[in-house]
């Protein structure tokens, strides 16, 4: 198992990363606050999977567990699904000492972490990411919310957990498509590190293996590390997060959260953002190739098929991180050096866009 | 013009108070952001009295200024509001670098901070309080959120304005019930404070005059030197601010927001923690004597009349700041004397609301 340490205006927490860590959830969250009611929320996916082994993890160490199973997938992150969670806790008098568990990927996580922060304004939370995406990603930092209309996470808040919990086993059970998902981020990381990350990387990817331990663990590491810099995106560092993101949000919203999934439309990002790099952040051709190769490697998209180029280019001007200049880009001057605030010409965005569905 | 320097986890702001100070919002605001898009929310009743000062005052000073009026009333504090509002900023586009601009009394506040909070995980908030109660209380802390079925502010969040205008000209064309909803918070923090505050506002109410300057700054500084000491509710010393409130707030629920007023409820509160004061914590008579009258002086309920107080009593478990021990109350030892965290058992709970019906 590996440890580490995140650091926020809101306390400090754990995230732990380990085969078999959910049979220790509970004794893990006994140490940090006294035995409560916990309320596992989690999907129709990862109910029949993991539930009982979190549910009885917990009650061994004398939490009172109930829980919630909504049904899977993007297209539940609503407000409306968020109101009828509330709905059940104020029904079961919730209180803020007890806890809220998230056990699930991405959405999960976002959503329960959403829910958890604003009902009576916090209730404590734990992340029990199920995904690779979520255990490298979603389920650390902070950020919570759901989507509204075409807008991906437009509503939500940031709200830090008690505790991670990433218990690798349970990648072994996920889809394929899943898997890619998770993929698009560790390639992003490996993008922005550089150095013995990005060798990490690209030697599991050549074994065709899952990430392991250390990759997972430092992937988390490196986003606690820019969070604890710009812990609510208020000096611009944790921009460089959204590595692919702006290009990758739009297009998953193009195809309205039911096209491609987060990880193939940010993989689509990556390729786009390594295509801008080289005209106007000096990033080397041979850098670019590597990227597109790990992105290939990684099963992720080769080209953008599904959604209409222009419809994806017009919802960049959504970006939250946009300002009265235009949307700002991330991008690379080499592996392992991120630029953020980058302005694209909307020319060359669209340009992007259409040697994406080309190339 | 009095300043108060409020510091918080999300960064310094001031709390201004004078009078006509809506005619220097604009250039206020022009000192701390870049002109940017200004959205005014406020309500029905304050529309025709101040959006157009407020809507000026920002013009001249270089805001691209649009608003949203929302029907009047604690019952509008609601979810279903909040996501209107959502929607109407989305067709807007506006973006995390403009502005809201909370226009009115506390349901206006603490809606349209939620909504800032949350809406693309924050867009900037000015706090422009047009009532007693807001400007003494609402307006200042962070506390934003709306009501959840019988739960006051149960969906919500802490969220920090950039800046607070209180203009005590907007105080003349508040309806008495209005004023008597703010006196019951001045009261709050006369006991509270006592000494000088508790003399400032006995004369005052002596006088049959509003709360000027002095006193409406004075208690502003108590309650952001209270909320600096403990932002999140995290160690406990926040709750002082919730004297009267925990019996308060199951009074209005169990009117269901209709019965009393929010500040008739606290003043009714605040007798009832003056009868369990003498009881449990050592408050003497003739102190407790001063408060009945303060608040009697306020114009503020001398009983409990349109609510059957077991109903009340019912509520009371409900409270945000109950935990596993039952509800934790704020007593008085002495006049200006707090204690947090005091346990009340659930007869004398009772009987002090009977006491209430009956007095």
């Amino acid at each position: 198992m590996r440890s580490v340490l995140a650091t926020t205006s809101q306390g400090q927490y754990e995230i732990l990363v380990g085969g078999g860590l959910l049979e220790s959830l509970g004794a893990r969250l006994a140490g940090l606050v006294e035995p409560a009611r916990a309320v596992l929320v989690t999907d129709e996916n990862v109910a029949p999977l993991y539930l009982e082994r979190a549910r009885s993890a917990l009650e061994r160490a004398g939490f009172e567990v109930s829980h919630i199973v909504l049904p899977a997938g993007e297209r539940q992150k609503t407000l409306e699904r968020t109101q009828e969670v509330y709905g059940v806790l104020y029904e079961r008098g919730l209180r803020r000492s007890d806890v809220i568990v998230a056990l699930g990927g991405g959405v999960i996580g976002d959503l329960a972490g959403f829910v958890a922060a604003t009902f009576q304004r916090g209730v404590r939370l734990v992340q029990a990411p199920t995904t690779l995406l979520a255990q490298v990603d979603a389920a650390i930092g902070g950020k919570v919310g759901v989507d509204f209309r075409a807008g991906k996470n437009y509503i939500g808040t940031f709200y830090q957990p008690r505790l991670v919990v990433a218990d690798l086993e349970t990648l072994a059970t996920l889809p394929e498509r899943e898997v890619r998902n998770g993929w698009a981020e560790v390639v992003k990381y490996a993008l922005l590190v550089g150095g013995d990350l990005l060798a990490a990387v690209s030697a599991t990817l050549d074994e065709g293996g899952l990430p392991g331990e250390e990759v997972v663990a430092r992937c988390a590491a490196e986003k606690v590390a820019v969070v604890q810099r710009d812990e609510r995106e208020q000096t611009g560092e944790r921009a460089i997060l959204n590595l692919g993101h702006t290009i990758g949000h739009a297009i998953e919203a193009a195809g309205s959260f039911a096209g491609y999934s987060h990880g193939e439309a940010v993989g689509l990002g990556l390729r786009a953002v390594l295509w801008l790099s080289q005209r106007l952040s000096g990033l080397a051709d041979e850098d670019a190739a590597l990227g597109q190769a790990l992105l290939s490697a990684a099963s992720l998209p080769e080209r953008l098929e599904e959604i209409d180029p222009a419809d994806a280019a017009a919802l960049t001007a959504r970006d939250k991180k946009a300002d009265r200049r235009g949307t700002r880009y991330v991008l690379l001057s080499g592996l392992g050096r991120p630029l953020t605030g980058c302005g694209v010409p909307v020319e060359l965005e669209a340009e992007a866009l259409r040697w994406l569905a080309t190339r």
